[in-house]
């Protein structure tokens, strides 16, 4: 898994940062993307990357802000053009709906998939064999949620020596053991899954938030995640005017991912008032209070290393 | 007057072209600018640009498919972050008001200037003082129109030195001449204009057209004008392609300038199909048949040398 951010910036792009858009790519573990949010230009951005736009699975829309949804026509209909034809799920708040058959409608943008429409709620609004998302919604001046992404644990895993040593055969009873079912072998023995895999591993857990001041929901969302994307569209300076206008200043970002007992803080939707030069003493004040700490850049990815446990900046700034 | 080419491509954003829209800079004519189509990401390129967008005064809708209208929203919220005031004027197919008006409400974007709406109809569809504009449906998958912008004659210049030979003073009287009256000078004399101006210099047409295969509308358009912007989505080798989507090849648009006694032609809309080491050859068989002819690239500009009555290039490629 890899999350990579294609927009970092807040209400409108700058020459450093575009809206937000970002992909969480999940090659190995489902051989799709998955994006959240897709501010205008978010097509022009993924030509910079190596994601095929008919590798997207799955779109998440925090909230119905401009710089959010702008780029959403754009990338449908491309991914269209560019032979995609698998059924694309799209979660977003209820007008998403109306915004995106309006604007396909009017552009006659004829698409050669189905789109899979899934008004958000809070709770659980996705869950197959290997991922679960989690909604919850934050405190922005309009209805805007977060989204907890969590990997199933990993199978356990088989280790061969020790099936062999015990004399397990070649075949069906490998797949049974690596199931966690206890098989019996031909001479009458039985063998437990536990005597020859190594415990299954916890996968990562993720959470992405949208537009928000601080709120106690965003610090649910984020316990003990691996890794949590929250805004700052404000400094400490301009506390003031983040509560005025719905968001949360750096150091409210450090405060919910420390609380939280988040592992990794990656802080998006930055303000153009965030000169480069800045920054250094920005990230200074941030990990006083949560150390593993971020300001993400257009392009910047992360990787997550498993035996680690742990995210490591493999491109960008 | 300057033409600034924004976005050159056709169906969706490349490295190379990004998706319709044109600047025409009128600062010295009416220090205002005119847009023709909006494709994705327009706002981003007019950072790249002296544009300002609280400068744009009227934007032109060549038709309603995405590449030429999906960056429009974001622009017009950018232009009222940017302090925009001013009333904005939008021309366009019909289905334009409700595109706009979709997207601005359920992005909640408040606009803090007026946009006064103009179904496009075919005939003069703005005229003032200093233009003209005429608007013409070409042919094309869907209503598609053709902009011809002509600016009047300028104003007559008044040659000083015969004004004070023939004894006129300073003052009003100079004003009733340049204006193209004839005035009563305090001895009994009669002073014509014509006796101390020169002639009024004709004004430019520009002709920019949308989407659109061969058809004598473009020609008609086109006549006489100054520069004719026609697209070219096609080469020679693809004209079965170029009728079946309704669109041109780069001989159409040579012919249609040729025939329409047209000055230069610069050819937009370009497939990425078309490579810059075809362009040579390219260039080459349009010149066959218009000879000064030119193929866009995103960010060339054009300025309009008001003494030779020519379109030269100040910029890109
Ligand atoms: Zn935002
Ligand atoms: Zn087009």
């Amino acid at each position: 898994m890899q999350v990579l951010f294609l927009g970092t910036g807040a209400g409108m792009p700058s020459k450093q940062r575009n809206t937000s858009a970002l992909a969480l790519k999940l090659h190995e573990e489902r051989g799709a993307i998955w994006l959240f949010d897709c501010g205008e230009a978010v097509q022009h951005q993924i030509l910079e990357t190596t994601i095929k736009p008919r590798k997207i699975e799955k779109i998440f829309i925090t909230h119905m802000h401009g710089d959010h949804i702008f780029g959403l026509p754009g990338l449908l209909g491309s991914r269209s053009f560019q032979g995609g034809d698998v059924p694309l799920d799209l979660y977003g708040p209820k007008e998403l709906k109306e915004y995106v058959e309006t604007t396909l409608r009017l552009s006659r943008t004829h698409l050669t998939y189905p789109i899979r429409f899934h008004e958000v709620i809070e709770g659980v609004i996705f869950e197959d064999k290997t991922m679960t998302v989690e909604a919850g919604l934050l405190e922005h001046v309009i209805p805007t949620y977060g989204y907890r992404i969590k990997q199933k644990p990993l199978l356990p895993k088989l280790d061969m020596n020790k099936a062999m040593q015990l004399g397990v055969p070649k075949g069906p009873l490998l797949a049974k053991l690596k199931a966690g079912e206890t098989v019996e072998l031909e001479d009458g023995r039985n063998v437990k899954s536990s005597d020859v895999t190594e415990p299954a591993e916890p996968g990562f857990t993720v959470t992405i938030l949208g537009d928000t001041q601080y709120c106690s929901k965003s610090e649910h969302l984020s316990k003990d995640a691996d890794l949590v994307v929250h805004e700052a569209t404000f400094d400490g300076e301009t506390e003031k005017l983040a509560k005025d206008y719905g968001h949360s200043t750096i150091l409210d970002a450090a405060t919910v991912a420390s609380r939280a007992q988040a592992q990794k803080l990656i802080v998006n939707h930055v303000s153009a008032r965030f000169m480069p030069e800045h920054e250094k003493e920005l990230l200074k004040n941030m990990r006083k209070v949560h150390e593993d700490s971020e300001i993400a850049h257009d392009f910047d990815e992360f990787d997550w290393v498993k035996k680690d446990r742990k995210m490591v900046k493999i491109t960008g700034h």
